[in-house]
C-alpha cells in the first residue's frame, strides 16, 4: 500500500508516492498565479498523474499553508496562494478530480514537522516544536507523541508570539511577532524600507524588481551586506526569544528548525539560534537542543503522506491504480 | 469515599476533606520556618488530624511550590519553602506518618488548575491556562482536557516566558522573564530598589520591615502611590504580552487569572491583562477570554484532593478512617 503526499506551496507543487519506507516517485509544478482554488486543485491533480502509475494507492495527503478545517478538509485562508479569498473545500474538489480517491488536508507545517517527527531530526522525541522559518512562520507543536490542532485548528503560531512588546508590524496587523522579525516576506519589506530611507544594500540590487528569495539572503550575507547581517541578527534574536518563551511553557526539549530560511542559511544558523535561546531560556532545561531539519524540501510532501496513512488509515477500503 | 487535599504554601498550609461534591471539613496552620522538609511534613500530619475524624478516606493530595516528580512523590526544589534545598520524598513520608494512607504529589499550580478546570472558572472547557500570580508566577496547561506535565515535570513555566529580552533580572537568573515583571518578590524588590534610588513611596512604609503583600500592593495603589501604579502597570503589561504569545502558540481560548495578586485586585485587574493581551494578539483568536479565577484561597486544596482521586483513584484499597 502507498500514499500519495503533495505539498502546496506558494510557489511550487511538489508530490511524492510514499510506502512508509521511502519515496517511490516524485513530481513538481509551479502554483499556478492565476485560477484560484480550482486552478489549484488541477494542477495538483495533473501533478499526481505526472508521478505515472502508482499501484495500491490508499490515499492522498495535501499540505497546504495558511488555516485549515483538518476535518472538513477546507482551505479557510491561505494568504500566500494567488486569489484564495474564501474557504474551499480541497479534499472534496481534488478527490473529484482523481476518481473518488480519499484525500486528506492539513497545514504544511503541521504536516513537516509530523515527517521530521516521525523519519526525520525528531525521530524517537515525543515532545518537539517544528519551527519553520519561510515567507512567514510556523511551528508544529508534538506533545507526548500527538501533534497538536487546537480547537480551531491554529495552534503552532509561534510566528505571531510577541518578541518585541509594540515592535515591528506584523502581516497579520500585530505589533512586535516573530515574523515580523524572522519571516522572509517582512525581512523583505524591512530591507526595501531601508534602501528607501538611504541605506546602501545588495539585497535590493539582488531582487530588484522580483521577490527577494532565502538564496537572495544568502548572497548578501555572504558578501557581508551591513543590511543583510542586521537583518538576520534581527531575526536570530526573534526565533531565540520565541523559543526560549516557547519551550519554557511547555517543557520540550527537542526544537527542530527547517524552512527555506533555515535550510537556505545552514546549521550556523541554527546553531546562532541556539545561542541566542540558551541566554535566554530558564535555566532549568538545560536539555534543550536546537537543530536543523533533515528532510529538506520534500518533508512536506512526506508528512503529507505520513498524514492521510494515519487520517484515512484503515478506513481505505478501496486501492486505486491509475 | 473522600478525599483530603493540601495546599502546601511558603506562608501557610491549607488542608480540605472533599467528597466529589464539596468540602466537607478544612483547617490551617502556619508553614514552619524552620525544621526544613521533616517539619513540614510534621505539620502537614498535624493539619491532617485537625480535620477532626473522618470516614472513608481514600487518599491525600499535596498540592507544593517548586519543581516536583509526581511519579516519585518528590520535591525536587522549594525555593520558596524554608530549608528546602534537597529533593525530598514527601509521598513518602506523609503516608509514614499517616498510617499508610497513599499520598500523591503535584505542583501547587497544577493542582489550582485542575481545580479551575473542573468545578471553577474553567469548568466544561477542553483547553485551558491557569496563570496564578503570586509570589512567582506560573501556569498550568491544560490541552485536550489533560493537565499537561511534559518529560521534566516543568510544563507551565509561564512565569518565564520573555516580555522583554535583556529587561529585569529574573530570580531564575535569566532577563525580561513574565515573573521579574508580574512576580509579587519581584515587584518588592523593585519597589525597595526604587525606594533607595529616592522615588517616594508607601509602598516601603506600609511594609518597613516585613514582606511586601499583595494587600500593600493594593492599599498602595487605592492610595495613589505613583511607583505602586507603576509597578502594577508593569505587570499588566507584562501578563498580557505573555498570556497572547501563549495563547497563540497553543490556540487556546481560555484563561485563568487567579493567585494572591490577581485576587486581591481584583477584576478590573484581569480586565486590565485581558486588554493588554488583546492589543498584542494574533487577531484569529477572537474567542480568547481571560477571567479571574472563581475558587479563590481554597482551588488549590480542592485541586489537591482532585488529583490525588485521579492518581490513586481505582488503586485505593483500604479506605482508613481516624
Amino acid at each position: 500500500m502507498s500514499w500519495i503526499g503533495i505539498d502546496l506551496g506558494g510557489t511550487k507543487i511538489y508530490a511524492v508516492v510514499f510506502d512508509g519506507n521511502g519515496v517511490l516517485a516524485e513530481a513538481k509544478s509551479k502554483t499556478p498565479t492565476q485560477g484560484g482554488p480550482l486552478a489549484v486543485v488541477d494542477a495538483m491533480a495533473a501533478v499526481v498523474r505526472a508521478l505515472g502509475p502508482v499501484e495500491d494507492v490508499a490515499g492522498i495527503g495535501v499540505g497546504a499553508p495558511g488555516v485549515i478545517d483538518p476535518v472538513e478538509g477546507t482551505v479557510r485562508q491561505a494568504p500566500n496562494l494567488p486569489g484564495w479569498m474564501e474557504p474551499f473545500g480541497v479534499a472534496e474538489a481534488l478527490s473529484a478530480a482523481l476518481d473518488g480517491l480519499p484525500v486528506a488536508v492539513d497545514n504544511d507545517v503541521n504536516v513537516g514537522t509530523l515527517a521530521e517527527h516521525r523519519l526525520g531530526a525528531g525521530k524517537g522525541a515525543d515532545n518537539l516544536l517544528g519551527v519553520f522559518a519561510g515567507t512567514g512562520i510556523g511551528a508544529g507543536v508534538v506533545l507526548d507523541g500527538v501533534l497538536r490542532h487546537g480547537p480551531t485548528g491554529a495552534a503552532g503560531e509561534i510566528g505571531h508570539m510577541i518578541v518585541r512588546r509594540g515592535g515591528r508590524l506584523c502581516g497579520c496587523g500585530g505589533r512586535g511577532h516573530l515574523e515580523a522579525y524572522a519571516g522572509r516576506a517582512a525581512m523583505e519589506r524591512r530591507a526595501r524600507d531601508l534602501e528607501r530611507k538611504g541605506r546602501d544594500t545588495v539585497l535590493v540590487d539582488l531582487a530588484p524588481g522580483r521577490r527577494m528569495t532565502s538564496g537572495v539572503f544568502v548572497k548578501a550575507l555572504a558578501a557581508g551586506d551591513a543590511v543583510a547581517i542586521e537583518l538576520i541578527d534581527d531575526a536570530v534574536g526573534a526565533l531565540g526569544v520565541a523559543i526560549a518563551s516557547a519551550t519554557s511553557l511547555l517543557d520540550v526539549p527537542l526544537v527542530i528548525v527547517g524552512g527555506g530560511l533555515a535550510d537556505r542559511l545552514g546549521l550556523s544558523f541554527v546553531q546562532r539560534v541556539e545561542q541566542a535561546c540558551r541566554a535566554d531560556v530558564f535555566p532549568r532545561n538545560p536539555e534543550l537542543r536546537i537543530v536543523p531539519a533533515s528532510l529538506g524540501d520534500r518533508g512536506g510532501s512526506i508528512g503529507a503522506a505520513l498524514m492521510a496513512a494515519d487520517r484515512i488509515g484503515v478506513a481505505a477500503e478501496k486501492k486505486v491504480v491509475r
